[in-house]
């Protein structure tokens, strides 16, 4: 089953339909690639979100980290445009881990994860149920707010 | 081979017999799902354990700690059978990835996540011998002491 | 294509002319085993360094933690041997998830992981090319500075 029959549109076309594209492929930080294809498994690389720095809870909202969240997603994405052609080639949005620098004792990292998810959810319809841990952590490459990798599942198409 | 073969009993044959039993599936805390299957592998979400809250090392001993280990696993293997409607279809379990709320300079996560470990390896014997990082940080979703994510190999029966 | 044709020399080779060699099996820190082969994927337990401990960034520096990230690799590298006899048969590193006990507002994670990566790119050219996340955080086993887990696929050699 293709992106358009199981949803009416693609995610290209729905990512439009919202006012977002995806942006270009960052700069990898250190001596790594974006994503690695094992069989029907697309691993990507962590992403962070340029623009928004420091902890959840302390120097930035828990909105602020869903905007970043959302952004890191968009991010992936493009790493999966990259490496798919098309992001109708998604077969399924296995599973996300993300990590939220962030201020001791908050408790809400998984609203904003919720971030990246929600996009998901908009842009893949039941291609986009997918596992998931949200984790504080102390510290993040380049202070950045948050951080997220991703497992997707190829289809043939 | 099946659970019966390799243990003479089966994996739910073993809980009752340890006088516990698999909990209902806990609400999420997100717009995520409690796992997803793709070929023979089901990747788990993050699952914590109600009743257990705060730091271990600093509001929580240990035992505690690996007290709620023990009872994140009953909810990771609770989804296990939610997704495969027997825990017999358990081939393998692969890999755990358990993260410890904890104070500064704790040194025992790997004692803490033996909570969890301990069980798998009472449950399912050979096949639950199971790569693991256990990982101490910050904050976890809904300030939960330990929060531990599976991947499990699912067999043919 | 086997390592030798597309590196000249096997990782085993490129060892001894790096000056390496792999150590023994580390004793593991807990009820669980250091690798489990699903499929074409080999999933590696997270592995410490001996001798690195303490908060990159405060108790060592960038350049130290380096150091225990590749110390990290030299182990990760001794279960693969263990598990498929020789580096030869790695097809791909997958993916690395590294992480890092530092100082709170630490940004340089990803500098250490390269510590990794960079022998991983030394020892595999192409093959070594892999996916990554680099977090940061409160405390690893035994007050370990780094530690790092790893996927790899495995190829029919």
């Amino acid at each position: 089953m293709t992106g358009e029959q199981s949803l009416g549109v693609t995610p290209e076309q729905r990512l439009h339909e919202l006012g977002l594209e995806l942006p270009g492929l960052r700069p990898r930080a250190g001596n790594y690639v974006g994503y690695v294809r094992s069989g029907d498994l697309l691993f990507l690389a962590g992403q962070g979100a340029d623009g928004w720095v420091g902890r959840v809870g302390a120097d930035l909202t828990i909105e602020q980290g869903r905007a970043a969240a959302a952004d890191c997603m968009l991010n992936l994405l493009a790493q999966t445009r990259d490496a798919l052609g098309t992001l109708q080639r998604v077969q399924r949005i296995v599973k996300l881990l993300g990590f939220v620098a962030c201020a001791e004792d908050f408790r809400d990292c998984p609203a904003v994860i919720d971030g990246a998810s929600d996009m998901i959810a908009q842009l893949f319809g039941d291609r986009g149920a997918h596992a998931r841990s949200a984790i504080g952590c102390q510290a993040l490459p380049l202070v950045f707010a948050v951080e997220i990798e991703m497992v997707v599942e190829i289809g043939a198409r």
